[in-house]
């Protein structure tokens, strides 16, 4: 055990570090955060999983809070996300749903006419998952501004599939059925989800989150041209919304590639990617004035530390030094993870960037 | 019923078309074929399936020509692409594998070490599946030039993940692990699957086939710089053979929009894209001096026929009428189209675009 090996060697400077990079400044090293950090490898987690479910911890603050600091303490990363599904506004839609740890999440009863998507409550931000913004505050009083407190949302496309389908899918046949078939609803329904982001991202913000992250996991799934008729508005709407509080925005998509020069100009500071593209040239693609977040292969953590450590050197290699990155891996934490390597490379991270 | 309605509307002139486009001639119209038409969707094709299986299908001559024959007569498409699965040369390396319906290929002892890697067999072009070569024959007299017959093989990096997974997989960890961490091993079994694929390759040229498709169906998996680091020189050599020959060459990939700037310098006269990126724009990345294949999201197919049709006006307008233009779907035919709408689809196209 090497107990918090990463905020002894630079202390406190989480938070700095983080936002520095979020309005790229250079910072005094490059922050690291993961995706999924906050649950799946971790010991003690995976205990406080077996007792209470992911919901129950979820809409628990206490147990929220618990689970989210977890990583700041064993990994020494800079960021605290938020430990939630991205179901979890879903549900306070009125969508009845069960999260099943081998599928995902179910939906007995999808959204598919326009009865259902009427059916659909947008609460205000004010009223909007209570439980979220009061585990948020237990988080930022605990961490008392040495590591950020990230928020974050799924997206209206990811969620609009999700609703569609009432199940993970391979190939989203049902939603763009639906999309291409029923535009009307299409629209409808993401006119909904868009409002309901925006309030929940809101509330979070309100609530001391001090960055969000889009999560637009499955937009690879779709062409620019699609991209642009079916989603664009939406998305720009919640990152205009998050731009007028003032509070940095990271949106983060798999396989977008593609997607690029259409996520450049949606409005967020920040553009996550995976590990299909070089760091490098999607930063390039998207321009100095944006950041970038990732882009390490989560598959490379299940490998030995000597591998680990020359792929983040290609990687930080990539970024240049530049300020505006944000380590991270292309996608969240695969479960086979060793929290010890994670907590290695977060070390390798700062010691290799620090000025 | 229509039969036959796309070739006496424009009789006998498939493989014209097809060689045109892949030589990048004017053609009279705009050749159609489809991944995985032969089998899957067609009634008459489950029925036989139900009673031999895939590999007693593809092993017996007869039978294999059968059904590599039965889209051209009940679609109307300009191609006869063989009837076969990639893992066919894998097994006559020795490789016992089970083509199981729901998960894909097992194999029960993966290939994992530098002894698996020894006990490979390479045959040389004249004993490689010499069932393959045959139906291949049945197939050219049948079809007597009317139709181009396509061959195929799975590419070395899908093969090799197959090998080393022992089955399908999600993120190919245990492949990236192996390819980063003994990259020595990684090169042995891609030398050697080089060797088998251009064999193959060499072998169906010669039985007859007008044009060979690779493929690269998980490389969208990898970034740019992997993709140089650890598949490109085998891809090249495999092109560089079929060049050798005379024989066209399409290179099809699938999540690939990173990768064009890498595909299109490897060897291949036409580009096979899946539906993730506009044509238009990944033709222009591709450069004219190559054809390009694709793009219809496979998705669209289980929707209704105006979706389809505007569709694929969208696909044609794109490629704008260039020469060397070949109409796919973005990726294989769904288990759940309606062999109906894809026969209506190859009408639609050829009556559009014709000359």
């Amino acid at each position: 055990m090497q107990p918090d090996k990463a905020t002894s060697v630079i202390p406190n400077t989480g938070r700095a570090r983080f936002l520095d990079a979020c309005h790229l400044r250079q910072p005094d090293a490059t922050p690291v955060w993961f995706m999924r950090q906050a649950g799946y490898c971790l010991v003690e987690y995976r205990e406080l999983l077996k007792k209470y479910g992911v919901l129950k911890i979820a809409k628990t603050p206490e147990l929220c809070a618990r689970v989210t600091l977890m990583p700041v303490q064993s990994l020494g990363v800079d960021v605290a996300v938020l430990y939630a599904d991205i179901m979890l506004p879903v549900e306070e839609m009125g969508v009845a749903l069960e999260l099943n740890q081998e599928i995902g999440p179910i939906i007995q009863h999808p959204i598919r006419t326009q009865q259902d998507i009427d059916a659909l409550r947008v609460f205000p931000t004010e009223e909007i998952a209570p439980f979220v913004m009061e585990a948020i505050g237990l988080v930022r009083q605990d961490l008392a501004g040495k590591q950020a407190v990230l928020g974050f949302a799924g997206s209206p496309f990811t969620l609009a599939c999700y609703m569609i389908e009432g199940r993970p899918s391979r190939d989203y046949a049902i939603s763009k059925g639906l999309m291409y078939g029923r535009p009307e609803l299409w629209h409808a329904l993401m006119e909904k989800l868009t409002t309901m982001i925006v309030n929940y991202l809101t509330a979070q913000i309100r609530a001391g989150v001090d960055a969000v992250q889009l999560f637009d996991s499955w937009i690879g799934s779709i062409s620019p041209s699609v991209y642009r008729r079916f989603v664009q508005p939406y998305n720009r709407r919640i990152f205009e919304a998050v731009r007028q509080t003032g509070t940095p925005a990271i949106h983060f998509g798999t396989s977008s590639s593609a997607l690029l020069d259409e996520m450049k100009d949606d409005g967020a500071s920040i553009i996550g990617v995976d590990w299909r593209v070089d760091l490098d040239t999607a930063w390039k693609r998207i321009g100095y004035d944006h950041g970038i977040q990732g882009n390490l292969d989560p598959t490379i953590m299940l490998t030995s530390w000597p591998v680990i450590e020359a792929e983040m050197h290609d990687v930080l290699r990539r970024a240049g030094g530049r300020p505006g990155h944000i380590f991270n891996l292309g996608h969240r934490v695969s479960t086979a993870t060793d929290e010890n390597l994670l907590r290695r490379l977060v070390d390798a991270v700062h010691e290799t960037t620090r000025r």
